[in-house]
């Protein structure tokens, strides 16, 4: 114990639970030793990181990324592949990502569906990940094949929609869903939002001419998403309160109704993402096509809900922060981006956008600066983050936290505070972003910090100041995921 | 770093963020070192412990404790001085305790209040201890004395009451306390019960000559605790949102009007204790007079509420658990005692059994057995009756957590599940208890672990095959305490 | 207005709004005086009627009733035709109903529907009757058709189903029948459960070979209501807050979601029947198959949700109370019947149970009892029995109240309080009753009072002691229906 | 029958149930015909008014009046005597008013200050009247005097305060009347404000500097509001669940208190006032002082407030809508008046403003033009108006309906809607109002309507085109109250 690959120093260092200054020693990819704060600052070290008393937190750990997976309307496949969403990762601190197998509803096989993902995957990561089945097709087939996902492959969540044409499941479907997940203590992630309400104002508004992206958020209003999370909360507890998940949540209503789910006990889980805590609706009416920008969904709500998205994260109502990075191109280089202007539609239609922005990179340095301005604390921050999201998708203690003997030696250290940052560029452009997409949503904004080195079991990927993304693709392993930590306590 | 005054191996660590197995080592009182398990085996060092995977956990912080203080009606003394109740505390696994400083409505200073009870703890405890000032007379004077309490004394939290004639304040005060507290960051916890209303069912009661114990819980019905709990917050409201503990909450009413508030984003925090989780108001029905042995304010609910109180835990409502340690003797040995029978009331008097009970040895063992059953998560047994009471009351990172040089090295070391547990005795009698009450509410009641070992500053103060308490009085140190990590947060 | 058809004299008068003795005086079908009581006891009259200070109340009106329609699955139609239902109705005391004319998911036409029912129903009613429209297929030939029901046949409701596959709409298909509605005036019932759960619960339960009588209630769970409540209030927020009635809610948690959005100020108006104030879900787990004689949408709940449901009608979140009559035979004399045991399935199969129950002529005899014995007052009796039924549907003031001059003279008149009830039979049996059904769910039950005369424009129809029904086939009359007066109200 | 006193013909009769067409005949002060319109337009009468298809409804019940009250602090008495403030009564289409007797803190007996009000009330009064006793002590001897109160004096409701100096009653004070006027089946009206809070914010208020009229509003936040009213609840709930009338309720949050006990089937009733729906308090904030001619208490609060306040009169959380008339002078000509103004307080000092405004005259024609113009249903308008206050004050059915040998004739007769309104002056001002006080809150508002004939007893007491106030001083009779038929249907 007494040489190590890597031994960070000098840090103040946060996990969920604590907040306090000590040393990590790193060998052989895994965290071996926590010691008062400058006492390995001498010690016998490949490597030895001065973070100068800026804040060492865990891994980022972002469970809700889209790569490489086919529109679900119009045309193409989203603008990041394995290789460039997972650099990107790793340049905004972001060290294990989950993907998604989509499995078509022309598909009987979840395992098919996994198996063309990880051709895809495999050898093209910079992150370590793991992936969740995108049901789009819960045959019998497909149900029979959670044991082997779970047992075999790692794979112990599954994704389904109350919405979009090609992957909406009916009710009795996804009671079935349920049902079959909680046998193997799988843990179901549901896109709620009314899928036929949806079609039926998409209709209303074409009909009455009106194709400019803002419609996007017209057609998909507040009480959309807060009808069908009631109705997930109770399908859920028809099959015996069985644990689900409610992704990218951005409606007051929605919220509140998780909010009295979790007040009675019962185990109903909430995510949401920074696009609803940092845009508002108002960014999609932008100057002429602009807005398609920020076009996805849930589509971005009002000023006093992100405030209420907020509070939702300070009082524990959203269990993790995901980015659904899901991005597409928005030059019209060829089909399937984001823009659809044609001679007859010259604002575009707002319903042959493809939903979804990339945010892999910019997740973890815009929120952890917003801690930093007391939005809220780092040790919450840390928690919906990354150790909620290690726990909650079978992937703690490896990942998620910094425990001696335990955790993957995946680490972000950050800028110290004070005028002493290093001449930190304080303005996120597109520019300086690590992905394949042609923009930012986020353009032009501030932050307070950006994590200065990454590093993932033990070797830094990131080094903002020396050389950027300095890790390889391929380093990246797919990790088998075991039990989520919240299905055990439940079930 | 090579030798160490105590080194523990082979243990399950649990903190409030995290579990998994790890060695800890000690040296000069403070935890220097956190390891692979099993690496500090053979480590240079005064005493290994082999925690033979035994759960290894902070060491409980207890900041609800009552000893030596005068009856808030009736006559006499609690039964525990700072002696034995401190003693009792070690053999429970709780190595902090932060008592309270009464003053009386006809002492104007806080100050002398706080100077009389330091002369009653200092140089006779068993474990770390901190104290509180309980405001009775919030006269200008005593306001005034704040920055010094905060500033000179340490003293960074005051408990005022809206019952009991002895300490009553009305509404109009409590404003004031309210107003003078949150000016130095000062946390206020309230006990919330409407005196007046109590007051009148008890004449009530007494002019239907009913006197049994039992009626104790007929003259404080859980209307009367929701009633003023959400006028507490009403007034916390007032004075800009200032952070409020509502302490002793048994009602299910007053938890989700608690909750409501923190839905809100209010920062309204909330503690309950092992009589709202282990009692119902049957156990104060007992034979004879029995009952008065649970004789508690509140008193314990029905079956129901105790199951409002689990929920109410594992989502956070709750942010700690303490005991409420406040006992009497039953015996009618002399005055001020449980027992008030005499020849005109052969059932007793129920307004005159002292309120209270003790609890500061079982606390920990009755609900860590709950947790190891699965009614709470280990992590979460951790947050609530270490990390978090440490951190509401200005303890963090001394206390309530297993940091590598910051915290002090205070560690509960408990049996391995399994059979092998060492001969563990299951059930609860007065007898194997150490404080100086002559009696327990929980006797005959089962514990499915109990505290092995438990070192304070890096001494084994208990060894409960080995010796029992095998601390000293007056090793145990006066903390002054910082300002509330939530009070840090919200305003 | 010197002489007159009928004089009703000496009766205690109710209307929604008053209570108190005056006299009636009608002539030409009419009401045409209210004068001081007694004061037209020698009034120059045909007939006089002495009430002996029985309470007089205006003739009920019962606005959900199924007559001689095809059974929603399984075979054969109900029970009763128009014939015998409203002979059922006026010996009930119920002078004016509205019946459905249902529309077939084959058939895209309104209007066709339609005509077929009048050919069932002309010169075959006892009473007074109007028809809603029952839409199986929102077609654009049937939204297109809604200015000529409303304008020329008068029929301003329509009834839309969110379960039973042959009526089931989708949330889209909801959204247009709203919008078309809302654009007419027309007022839309909505049968609020989950279809899509509730079939897939039946085959968990068929599959589990749980087939009898008292699985239909496990295959409709609270939760199934309460979600479709949900659901169905937020499709009308959606159409600018278009009002809608929520038919027959059984369950608690749906009456809370009611209320809440009329808390809100939302147009949402609710219905009750007798079978959630009289019946529990235990009534279907009667002796061998017996229970399939208590089976109907929703299901009879528990005591609790009872106890509910009468809260709910006397603090106003129930508008109207009818009785949804929808009869099938117990006896299995030929197929479509109540009676589905088979060889392969001895106890039946409680999917094939026709849902519905008779209730036409009980449901004001036993709420108006209940009202004697103070669960309603009486003044609420007649609002949602009689008055508001007629506001709600556009009958009022013709219908539903005493009015001179204004109103038709449909009045029932009750036995006088007291022991001089006129040997008044308590026990409700199937043969003292006038529908054509084989059973009763209701047999054995006591009533405190029954009409003793109903009178319809003008005529005694029912005459208790003199003659039992004493009105003819045919005297009833078609009701062409105004725009709802809450709708006036809220659009 | 043949000859009557009045005939009213060719109106449109509004009760709370009903509205419809037809003529009423009038004879010794009774309401004694309901016939078809313009039927009695030829009958034998002493006088006949043609209500040229006006509305007519029946005379306005107001039951919240101070009339020749001390006032709370300061100095003086209200402004308006019973001779003037009745005046202003029938102008204004009240007919029964329902005054305070108010018992002193330092007067022992209930029945010495119902005595000392009649000698200011007898033979004074235009219109009907009877008294409600204030209880400033709740004295044994106060107590014990309800029983002859009720039944000798006619005297069947009280009022407490939770506010006021000179008034307020502490939480045990205000169980001992609930319990004593339960046993009496007596109605205590609360006003429910929070006073210790109030004295401590005008404290603060008044330490830093300001004394203008709109920091009335500051001291007497809407959260002061709506904890009193929750504790009022409670203390309702204590009692058995004794009936109570919440008063002048004018908070959202308070409202949805209100609404919840309402929901789950407590008999809480509640009541608002025109000032809470048709002023803000911005209105408090007028040029110089002129604020001050909007304080009373609770204050006018913002817009949203008032349309929280609509909503709950629609929806039937509130049971009456009374006037609180209790009008001060502006002007400075003497002491106890509206000014306060002084060399050392230029602006006055808020907490030496009389609370209260007039507003018995206004608050019909206020109400019914919002009503005509849609806000409200006419039917909703007479039932918060007359019906209601009749009933819940043991009025009814003497006043507040239209029934034929049952009500006494008190009728108001409002101008035909369209432009044939017989130059209708559609603004307030002060000059057109009958009461002694120098100015009205609503000078220069715009109404739709206004009586043009007020009907007592069957003589014409106020015809707006025939000389106006047209009865006589000692015409109105005291009236001894029943019984309230809320407290007849929950006790």
């Amino acid at each position: 114990m007494d040489s190590f690959d890597l031994v960070i120093t000098n840090g103040i260092c946060v996990t969920a639970g604590d907040i306090a200054p000590y040393d990590i020693a790193i060998k052989d990819e895994k965290i071996v030793l926590l010691a008062p704060s400058g006492s390995l600052a001498d010690a016998n070290a490949t490597r030895i990181i001065d973070a100068e008393r800026g804040y060492v937190t865990p891994g980022g750990v972002d469970c809700h990324v889209h790569l490489q997976e086919p529109a679900m309307f119009g045309k193409g496949t989203s603008s990041d592949t394995y290789e460039t969403g997972t650099r990107s990762a790793i340049a905004g601190g972001c060290t294990t990502i989950v993907g998604f197998a989509p499995q078509q509803k022309t598909e009987p096989s979840l395992l098919a569906a996994l198996a063309a993902t990880h051709l895809r995957a495999r050898g093209n990561s910079y992150c370590d990940y793991g992936l969740h089945l995108l049901v789009g097709n819960p045959s019998p087939q497909a149900l029979s094949e959670l044991a082997a996902l779970r047992d075999t492959e790692g794979v112990t969540s599954l994704k389904i929609y109350m919405t979009y044409a090609a992957l909406q499941l009916r009710d009795d479907q996804i009671l079935s869903v349920l049902l079959a997940a909680r046998g193997h203590r799988i843990l179901t992630m549901i896109h709620a939002e009314n899928g036929d309400v949806l079609t039926w104002l998409t209709s209303q508004l074409e009909a009455a001419s009106l194709f400019a992206p803002k419609y996007h958020a017209t057609s998909r209003p507040p009480i959309l998403e807060a009808e069908a999370t009631n109705r997930a909360i109770a399908l859920s507890s028809l099959i015996a309160n069985t644990p689900i998940l409610l992704v990218h949540v951005s409606d007051p209503g929605a919220t509140l109704r998780i909010r009295a789910a979790q007040t009675a006990g019962q185990p109903i889980f909430a995510e949401t993402c920074p696009q609803y805590l940092f845009l508002t609706r108002d960014d999609m009416d932008g100057p002429g096509f602009e807005g398609a920008k920020c076009v996805c969904s849930p589509p971005p709500r009002d000023k006093e809900s992100q405030e209420a998205i907020w509070t939702g994260l300070r009082n524990g109502t959203f269990t993790i922060l995901s980015s659904d990075h899901c991005p597409f191109d928005y030059d019209d280089g060829e089909s399937g981006k984001k823009t659809c202007i044609t001679e007859d539609f010259p604002v575009g239609r707002f319903k042959e956008i493809p939903n979804g922005i990339p945010g892999i990179e910019t997740r973890l340095p815009m929120v952890f600066s917003s801690s930093s301005e007391g939005r809220l604390s780092l040790t919450k921050f840390v928690e919906v983050t990354s150790t909620n999201p290690a726990k909650l998708y079978g992937l703690y203690p490896k990942k998620g936290s910094l425990i001696a003997g335990v955790s993957d030696a995946d680490v972000v250290i950050w800028y110290p505070e004070g005028k002493d940052r290093k001449g930190l560029d304080m303005t996120i452009t597109n520019g300086m972003l690590h992905h394949a997409t042609d923009y930012t949503p986020f353009e032009g904004r501030k932050v307070g910090n950006w994590p200065r080195w990454t590093v993932l079991r033990g070797r830094v990927v990131w080094d903002r100041d020396g050389g950027g993304v300095v890790g390889e693709k391929g380093y990246g392993e797919f990790v088998k995921r075991g039990i989520t930590s919240y299905m055990l306590e439940f079930s």
